[in-house]
């Protein structure tokens, strides 16, 4: 039985999982579930995650959620995936499950604070809520500004590595998330930054062509909200066009 | 050269790394820095730790932070550490990968949200933020409702186990941050939820003595501002005293 891989493609640790699958090889029913319709909140998806979070793996009778967790389960359960993913060295795989963590705290958290109280609760049909969307922006910019003095420092990847690791795919899928701003705002937050963006250049280049089919979905949602904002429709149209 | 652990004993994740060194048998120097009088923000400790936060642990020439990724590290680094604190099998590591993931974004940030914005932000004189507690409190309480019917589920520790993990310290010493409050607002959170606070005592059980000699400063603290919110005496008084 084929590993099954519960997504949603506009959730970044969702992408992050199916990146790393298709990167790998490793072969995999993809199953999406729509968060904006509320697909992952029926009760045979809390059969299998009560979380009703995504992205979750079914891997025979073994259920898992979480991302990093997923990737390092994945890194570990499939022969052939290369070790840079996840060092067996033990300060190697240390530092990078430090990065994980603090990804967690930081830069996610930075991330969502700013996009669901802009344009993803807006989405759900949420109340936005500009006081939050500021804080999140204030995290954020801290994370970033993190990343390029201190876990880009040394290498051309996280935690001064050469070569990629579940890290740099799970935090350059987050940031991607930034591309649902408006130009200006996407080109105001990141353009200080320019080891972060190298190195996403740089994930991108060695997941490719992978990278691009799994953030399509991102581009076409962008598309149409920067067309909405220019053209003032409304968001109710704007979701029934996705 | 010992291995030096860089704490403040008010922080849960400083508490983790300590009761998790002591239970083992694991030698090391414990440096005191004393957050409230911002004894983590100097110069030489950004040396050590460029994020500023606790724990950070130095082993030889290696340096990592995040409470989580240390556990881990000691777990794996210290010869004589049973494996049910960090099991090699595959199923189970992943699972407590799930479950320390799921602690970030639910329970320790719901912990810090009620805390910070209550008593602890106080005792940092920094302005009280009674929405953002209400909303830590609302994340806590969910937190605590997934502990009791899933996370304990199927055994005595967290993730199905009859042994304790690291997950189980680590989470246990976000849950004491609680006694922080009044003895009625204290019950009134943790009180209906009788497998967690089952499993509080099982994990202060397997610890002994060493959880209460770890969390005896919370203890001092909680008897000062318990008699503070009787007497009514400042802030700057008790701050003073501690």
């Amino acid at each position: 039985m084929a590993l099954k891989v519960y997504v949603d493609r506009m959730s970044p640790p969702s992408r992050a999982v199916l990146l790393f699958c298709k990167v790998n090889g490793i072969e995999f029913e993809e199953i999406l579930l729509d968060i904006l319709k509320n697909k992952h909140t029926t009760p045979e998806y809390k059969e299998i995650n009560p979380m009703y979070k995504l992205p979750t793996i079914v891997d025979g009778e073994f259920k898992l959620f979480e991302s990093h967790a997923i990737l390092i389960y994945l890194s570990c359960a499939f022969l052939g995936v290369p070790s840079h993913w996840y060092p067996s060295d033990l300060s190697k795989r240390s530092k990078l499950h430090s990065v994980l963590d603090w990804h967690h705290t930081n830069l996610h958290r930075g991330l969502g604070g700013l996009l669901f109280n802009t344009i993803l609760g807006q989405l759900k049909g949420l109340p936005l809520n500009a006081e939050a969307a500021k804080e999140g922006e204030k995290l954020l910019v801290k994370s970033l500004t993190k990343l390029e003095n201190f876990w880009l420092k040394d290498g051309r990847f996280l935690v001064g590595s050469f070569q990629p690791s579940i890290a740099d795919i799970s935090l350059v899928c987050g940031i991607m998330q930034l591309e649902l701003l408006s130009k200006k705002d996407h080109d105001r937050i990141l353009s200080p930054y320019k080891k972060v963006l190298q190195w996403i250049e740089d994930t991108k280049s060695v997941t490719a062509p992978h990278f691009d089919e799994v953030h399509g979905i991102l581009f076409k949602v962008q598309k149409r909200i920067r067309e909405r904002k220019e053209t003032q429709s409304g968001i109710t149209e704007m979701k029934a066009k996705l």
